[in-house]
């Protein structure tokens, strides 16, 4: 039975708290959170205990420890934990700067540790059934991949500032996705994009609609659209065109209703947001997670391919604010 | 804290077992089985104990009985649970003989337990969303329901002889819609059907293929149409007519992959049996149950709801014995 | 060249007549119509000659008359054909009373010329797209057709009263559908039905809704409900269950809009109705009746089919009205 | 009554020519193509009289001509039609050299001719549907476009090399729809590619395989994914997301069946290619065009439309082969 620790108790704390104590082979031991009633909140409902980041790290029956805390904090507890020879579960980004992040990959190779990065969509029932289906060669060779991500309302001016911009803070899981689907890393990245739903975004420095288009190494293409705010929910599809044909994973629905008034047929929206729409994906990263410690296998969203997310919109970052794209090498 | 055991330890048992340890507010305390490894293993994965139907029903700690066992051994189950006060949770059907299941009733009445039969299609988010949305006036009045019932393939020719028949067996569920959806009683009962996919079905002495109509008091149409095989797999849906529109109930698929090919456009089979199409419904059941227990309020589907759809299957295999219509008072 | 006459020129002469005009092989003649102002207009369309039924069928020029006059008056046209020796497409139904129909068929047989029947349905895209699947053993054999069938609004009263009743007038085609689909005779029928829309109907001595079964000699299941009235346009969809899955054919929309708001996501409704919704099959009927002509094969709807289905329209309504099934040899 | 001609009596030619013959207010004088037999064929078929260019430019009843010879020759004729003062029907591009295009667009503003320019696309009842109620405000103001364009295989390596490219000869219609949807003009065109499917086609000097991105006036954004061969045959969508909503244009479909098999769901795959998918679109412009030369209103798509669309074209060349985003004034 490995014992765990999650720290930080928050929306996303939560959900992988319930999901850890959901698992079998793993027990979770720890909470700990900035705001101690938070922390006591969500050790009680899972019958855990409040500890301290330290109280967990010098704990030597603790094995594994879900980072689940803000992003600027990810970077050192990813560090403390692999000095301390924990496995880490960390969220998205690494962290905002590139230096800092290969310096946590460094940290975590030393240690020897498995780290494994939030990338939930992969583990998404539609997504990975889409990716499996096109690694089994259903559509042949893949050629173009056309992501759209965009998220029902844009967060409050404050969260912007301390975001790193959108093509760290949003963007980030589309470039994995790029990565993941293609199987090829980008030789350009081209962005664009503009401020249209809120000026108080632009006044906190950045924009809300992007259009990213990636070429890699073999020649795919990537092209990658995003808006801070649909009116019509969280909009999560990507298609990708292959030699023999194409694949798409679409949005998923809260119930099959179907609607015939006198003025049109309807269904309902997507999704509200990734919490439900990514309810299933979270669980099966968790599960996945605590069966590469089990199993002792590889995990699938490595910390390299966080800093690999990274350097992409790094250099979509840096794109958008010459005009020019960016070649990678 | 409410105390409960479930009694049957089988597919459907191992079911409400996990769903009743996943509520708050209620505790598994025993799993009881006719075969005692089954009730040993699903009684250790939730930290419960075994125990046989006296043990249960002389334990005044325990408050509330899920009975998940073979159909026989409902009436007699809801007749003891009732007069030893416990609060019941039953699988359908009550019983396949409609006096034996009258006796249950007065049993439950005469005690003043709760006593909720396992209609769990109410409890779809589907079904449900789309009888709130119904109840709510979005169409209008409801004029006729189509009812599409179809299993993925025919049970094997031994459970079918202890079924009752495919009318009490299979459509019971899709009376229970109709009574629900249209709000109304039927007046007549026709039915007809046919022995098409098994000989071995006919020779067991019934029918693999259905089709049902029923006119309410208020003169509304029901027509429901059942196979016991249809090759693509578990197909759940119906429709409702209104006044002022229509809502359709349609399946749920396992993803929302789209494949286009060189010969056509593809989607996902629905979910492939009862155990996964009505995952969310299994819960969500369970927790109405649970609730009423806790708040003391009514259950959505009780065993006069059991009763009533027992009397339509009992009109429905009389209309096709006959040939004739049934009237119902 | 073949000469050609249309008799009436109401809405659906008209779509006639300009099908028949838009064919090579064939030419209008002449057109007529009680009011001759109606004829004067549509003949002036086409360049063609008004004339009245003595003029047409002594021409000894004309092949080919297009009957699309009011129902009364098929019979006693058809036979004027027959006599004339011309051959025949006439709008359903071929008469009101059986009896009567029987003549004309008889009528026909002797005059040996070719009588097709407006079962302009087998000629829809998406219909005969399925029927072609089918036949080629894509889904194996037939086992049950449910037929959706849904008017979207009722005519005027005094269109009621002369329409022979919803089974004869509106049904004709379901049966139709249900014969050719099952590729077998109805052994049973049974009916049912209301009148829930609008009292001016039952009035008028007839109903608005119905759910009519029928069970065909080899024992395959049809389930057929109607409507009068649908809020949400016309709704014409039939699917059939095969040994091997399903074919289901689905409503046709002007465009392929999808609107996704802040309330739902919608496309359009349903084509508005028959003229609309069977457009192509109009005018691939007329190009299947000239083609017949022209190479001297047979017709898919023959004035055979128009007795069939009207016997099954019969049998209906004598099983609403005696609450009973009706057996047919 | 219009008199006109048609020049060109390819496949494109064919379908103008039966078109311009089905209006009402218009009549087919004569047809040209540099194969005698082709306009034989063709002017028989519509009751017209084979001519030369000179024939049909001299004749001063000819009021119209329909321009659907090969590219090269479009430039000549625009001049030659605008010069005799007739109204001009051109097939894009007006020239695939956009000064000569421009001395075009010069000769006809002096002549004072109507010249429209097919850009058919706008006309497809599912296209012209999605931009009217745009118009009409229904998701309030346009923030971004995605069109995905994509043909079902590549035309020869032949065509490749007079084709001006895969910008000017497959996007010149994408960037049209960029124009006429987000109704403001290019800022900043960036274009990247690859030769994915077929090394003719780079050995041809061009790529089958495009993503392009455009920024406008207003910041609006446009991402354009198209490829010449798509293995499902001819893909034609987009979806412009606006502030309070989103549509979508879909394919359309030969028929609306549903097959369930024991492996999948499935759906026809969209119209074969442009001669199906836009044949409604086809008679719709030719009517627009007929109508507004009747009633003496402007056409839709102009020559002005042309050009800018080469100009979108020109732009992205550059901006492939740079590499670099392209400004516009």
């Amino acid at each position: 039975m490995i014992e765990a620790a999650v720290i930080g108790a928050g929306r996303i704390g939560r959900i992988h708290a319930a999901n850890v104590a959901a698992q079998s082979g793993i027990r979770l031991k720890y909470v700990a959170d900035v705001h101690e009633a938070s922390a006591q909140e969500l050790a009680q409902r899972h019958g855990a205990q409040v500890a301290d980041v330290d109280g967990i790290f010098g704990d030597p029956a603790v094995q594994a420890v879900v980072i689940a805390s803000s992003t600027d904090t990810h970077a050192p507890l990813i560090e403390l934990a692999a000095r301390a020879g924990k496995h880490i579960f960390c969220e998205k980004p690494v962290d905002l700067d590139l230096a800092r992040a290969r310096a946590c990959a460094d940290a975590v190779v030393q240690a020897g540790v498995t780290c494994m990065i939030g990338f939930q969509r992969r583990f998404d029932p539609t997504f990975a059934g889409l990716q499996a289906r096109l690694a089994g060669g259903e559509i042949g060779d893949p050629e173009m991949l056309v992501v759209t991500s965009r998220d029902p309302g844009a967060p409050p001016a404050d969260y912007i500032k301390r975001s790193g911009g959108i093509f760290r803070d949003m963007l980030i899981h589309d470039f994995d996705i790029c990565r993941w689907i293609l199987g090829d890393e980008a030789r350009s990245v081209h962005a664009t994009g503009s401020c249209l739903s809120d000026p108080a975004i632009a006044a906190a420095g950045d924009i809300d609609s992007t259009a990213v288009t990636i070429r890699t190494r073999r020649g795919l293409l990537c092209v990658i659209n995003t808006a801070r705010r649909a009116a019509y929910g969280y909009d999560q599809r990507f298609e990708v065109l292959g030699s023999r044909g194409m694949l798409q994973a679409g949005n998923v629905r809260p119930t099959e209703v179907t609607a015939f008034s006198g003025r049109n047929v309807s269904t309902d929206l997507p999704e509200a947001f990734f919490l439900e729409r990514y309810r299933a994906a979270y669980a099966a990263e968790i599960a996945h997670f605590v069966a590469a410690l089990v199993n002792g296998g590889p995990v699938r969203t490595t910390i390299d391919d966080g800093l690999k997310a990274l350097e992409l919109a790094d250099a979509a970052a840096r794109s958008f604010a010459s005009g020019a794209p960016v070649m990678l090498d």
